[in-house]
C-alpha cells in the first residue's frame, strides 16, 4: 500500500462558518475520505497545529507521496520543516501541492522561483482542459472538467517551465492558468494542481479525487537507481596516457 | 553597452602557486582580459574578499549579467548576498554560474536540487559537443571543442532537466556530463557552462570566450512584458452571471 | 536584411467580399505593409496561384523565414513543394505558419503529428496570455493581448509538446489554446502563431505584427555549426586497445 | 496482458555469417526469448519477408507496444505501411525503434526531422548513463550500463530535443548520443533506444531486457480521453453577447 500523508494548514475551516459548512472535517478530511473510498491508500493526516507540524521524520521517512494544502498561514510553517520537506522529495518523495499551496515554503523552494500568479474571488466557472491525454496523470478523465464556481487563477505563473503541462484552466471571467504541472526534482516527483479553494466543495468531487488518485500513481517514489556521488574512479588508467603530452601543451598550445 | 560582473572566489590563485601561475591575475582576471578584447561590454570584477563580496546594490542593481566562478568558500558567502543575486535573476538579470559554480549558493537555490555530481582530477581530455546547433549560444562555434585536459565532472548531474540542453561533455575516463543548460527563472535567463578548473588555461581559449559572449548576449535582460501580479479584475462582471445558480448548485449537484 | 517570404493560400480575399473588405490586398499584402513599414526586411510575397506555388528553389533558397498562411487548401499545395519547405527548415530557414497553417503539409510534416484541433467562427473574443515573458519573441509586449473577435481554437492541440510555449490563448467560449509554440527542428526554428482568422483585421494590429517581427528575429538562420553526419574517425585507435579482450568477452561473459 | 509486436528487418541474419552466430533466430528471435521469460506479454513477431512486412491491419490494430529494428533496407517498407504504424502511433500505440532504426520511416515520418547521426563499427566501449533516476524506463537499472562492444554513434543527432532525455552513451573513441528519448506523439508514445548493432550480443543482456520491460510499461496505451476535434459548441452563446459593438469596433478600433 502507497502511504500517503495530506497536510492541511486547517485554519480556514476552524475560522470561517462558511468554509465550516463545505468543510466539516477539515480539507485534508474530505481528501482523505474522498482517496480512502478505494482501500488502496494508507492515509495518514497532519496539521500546521500539531507538533512539528505533524512531519516528524517518522511520519516524513515513512512516507511515499505527501499531498500539501495551505494559504494564509505559509510563514508559519518553520524552515527547518520545509526543508526536510524538500529533502525528502529530492530523495524520492511524491509531493502534490494543492492550490495556494503554490505559494508554500517547501514548494517554492523546490521550484527556486517566486510561484506568484494572478488570482480573483469570485464565484468564477473554471474548466480544466486536459493538454497531454496520454499522460498518467489523465487516466480516466474526460477531455476537461468543469467546476461550476472555483477561484480564479491568472498566469503569469512564476514556475519554471514544467517538464510537463498536463492541465490548463480557462476562467469565465478572462484568464488561463498552467494548473496541472509535472516536475522531476533530485529523485522525487512534484505535481502542482491548482483547484481547491476552501469556499468551494472541489475536493468532494469523483473527477478531482482520480486525478488525486493518478498523481499519487504517478509521484510514489521509483524503483530506479540512487546515483553515486563525488569522487569517482576513472574507467582506466586515462591520466598515463596523457601525461606526457602535458608540458608541449601547456607551453605551446593554448597557454599564454 | 551591456554591463557584465564577473564573480569569483578568488583563493586558489592566492593559495596555490601552481594555479597562480596560470591565472596570475585571477580567473576573474583572465576573463574580463578576454571578454574585454572587444570593447563591446561594460566589465566589472569582484571577489569574495571585497566587502559584501563586491556585490552591493549599486553594482547588482547596475549589472545585466553576472558570471560565477566558485569552488572552496561557496558557504562564505552570506545568505542574504546569494538571496539578493537570486532576486535579482528572477527579476531579469541574466546569470552563467561556471564549472564547480554548480553548488554555488544563487545556482543551487534557483535550481532548487542538490546540484552534485561526480567528479575527478585526473588530467582528462574533454570533448564539449554541441548538441542544439541552431541555438544562439553555438554561434560561431565548431561541432565539438576538445579540451586537452579538464577536471572530469560525471552524471548523474542533480539538475532540473534544463530547459534547453546545448553541450554535453566526453570524458576520456568514461563519463559524460550535461555541460551548457539553459534555464529561464523568473524574467532571468541562467547559463550553466561546466568547464574550467583552476589548473587548466581553460579561460584563456578563444572557443570558451565565444561561449560566454554568446552566453551574454542570450542572457541580457529581456525587453518582455513585466507580469502584473496579485488581485485582478474580470473581464467584465462574471460573477452576477453565476450569482442566481449559487445555491442550487451547492445544494444539489456536487456538494455533499 | 532579413529575407522575409510570405506565402498566402490568396483564396478567401478572392471568393469572398466579406474578406475581400477586410484584405483587398490579400492577407499577404497586409502582413507585406504592416512588416515593411520598418524599412528592415527585404519582403517578398508568394501565393498558390503561382507557379511552383511561387516557392521556386530560386524563392526559397534565398528566403531566410518563411511566413505562411493556408487554410482550404492545404492539399493543393504539391507534396514536392512541402518536402522542399521542409528540408529548407531543417538546413536552418526559420518557418512561421499562421493560424489555421497548423494544418498546412509543410508543418505538418515538420510536426509527425496530426495537428488537429477544435474551433468555431463565433466571433469571440481572444485573450492572447503571455507565459515566458522573458523569451525574445515577447519583446515589447504588453502581458496580454485581446483580440476583440477571432475565430476560436480549442484544445487539445495535436501536436508534439512545444520546446517553448510562449503564449496561451483564452476564448470567451470556454476554451484555452497553446497559441505561440517554438521548435527547433533540424537546424531550423519553427514558430507557430494562432490568430488571423481571414474575416478579422488581425494583420492590421500593431502588436501582431510586434509578435511577428520578434518571431522573423528569433527564428532567422543562425550562425552555429553544421554538423558532421555519417561515418566518423575516432579520437585515436580505440579498437587496438579492446582487440585482445574480444574473444574472451563474446565467449564468457555475455554471449550465451 | 500487453500485446507486443517485435519488427525486424531479418537480412543481416542470413546474409552474414557472423551475425548468425550471434543471432541464429533473428534479432526479434532474442528479444523475443528474453522477453518471453517473464510470461508478461503476448508476443508476436514480423519481419520484411512477410506479407505487408508482418504488419496487416489485423496485427497492428492488435499490437499495445511495437518494437522496430531495421537497418539496411529501411527503404523497402512501402511507404502506406510506415504511414499505417504512425497512424496507431498517433492513436496511442507504443513504439521502440531500437538502434539504427532511428533511420526507420516511421520513426523519421513521427520525429519530422532527418535524424541522422555520426557513426562508426570499431568495437568500441559503451557506457549507458542513466540521467533521469526516477523515470519509469530506468526501474530496476544500475546507474549505468556498459557494453564491451558496440557500434558507435555521435552527435548531433537530428531529433527533436526529447520530452525526457532518460540516457546519454559514452563511447571508448570520443563521442556522445542521446541514447534514450522519450517522445509523446498524438495519444502515443515513443522510446527510441540505441543499442544493439547486429553484430554484438546485446539483446541477449538482462539489463537491456530490462529497459525494454520497462520502456513496454511506459510506452503501452493510456487510458485517458480521446479528445473531440472538429467543430465545437461554446459554453453559451458568446456571440450575442458581442454582436452588438460588431462594426464599431470594425471600424474605429482596428480596422484601417
Amino acid at each position: 500500500m502507497i502511504n500517503v500523508t495530506i497536510w492541511n494548514e486547517y485554519i480556514h475551516e476552524k475560522e470561517s462558518e462558511k468554509v465550516a459548512q463545505v468543510y466539516p472535517n477539515g480539507i485534508h478530511g474530505a481528501i482523505a475520505e474522498m482517496l480512502g473510498k478505494s482501500g488502496e491508500y494508507n492515509i495518514r493526516t497532519a496539521t500546521l497545529d500539531m507538533e512539528e507540524c505533524g512531519l516528524t521524520d517518522e511520519v516524513l521517512n515513512s512516507t511515499d507521496v505527501l499531498i500539501w494544502w495551505g494559504h494564509m498561514k505559509h510563514s508559519d510553517v518553520p524552515d527547518e520543516i520545509a526543508e526536510k520537506v524538500r529533502q525528502r522529495v529530492l530523495a524520492g518523495m511524491g509531493f502534490i501541492p494543492l492550490h495556494s499551496a503554490h505559494l508554500s515554503k517547501p514548494f517554492v523552494k523546490l521550484m527556486g522561483t517566486l510561484c506568484r500568479s494572478k488570482w480573483r474571488e469570485n464565484d468564477e466557472k473554471e474548466r480544466i482542459w486536459v493538454i497531454e491525454p496520454s499522460h498518467p496523470i489523465c487516466k480516466n478523465l474526460p477531455e476537461y472538467i468543469e467546476l461550476p464556481m472555483e477561484e480564479t487563477y491568472g498566469e503569469r505563473f512564476e514556475i519554471p517551465a514544467p517538464d510537463e503541462l498536463i492541465f490548463i484552466s480557462w476562467f469565465s471571467g478572462g484568464e488561463v492558468f498552467r494548473s496541472g504541472c509535472c516536475y522531476k526534482r533530485g529523485l522525487g516527483k512534484v505535481f502542482y494542481f491548482r483547484p481547491g479553494h476552501e469556499e468551494y466543495p472541489t475536493f468532494y468531487r469523483d473527477d478531482i479525487t482520480q486525478i488525486l488518485k493518478n498523481a499519487i500513481e504517478w509521484a510514489k517514489p521509483s524503483e530506479g537507481p540512487v546515483p553515486t556521488l563525488g569522487h569517482f574512479e576513472a574507467l582506466e588508467n586515462v591520466k598515463d596516457k596523457f601525461e606526457g603530452q602535458d608540458e608541449s601543451l601547456k607551453k605551446h598550445t593554448y597557454i599564454k
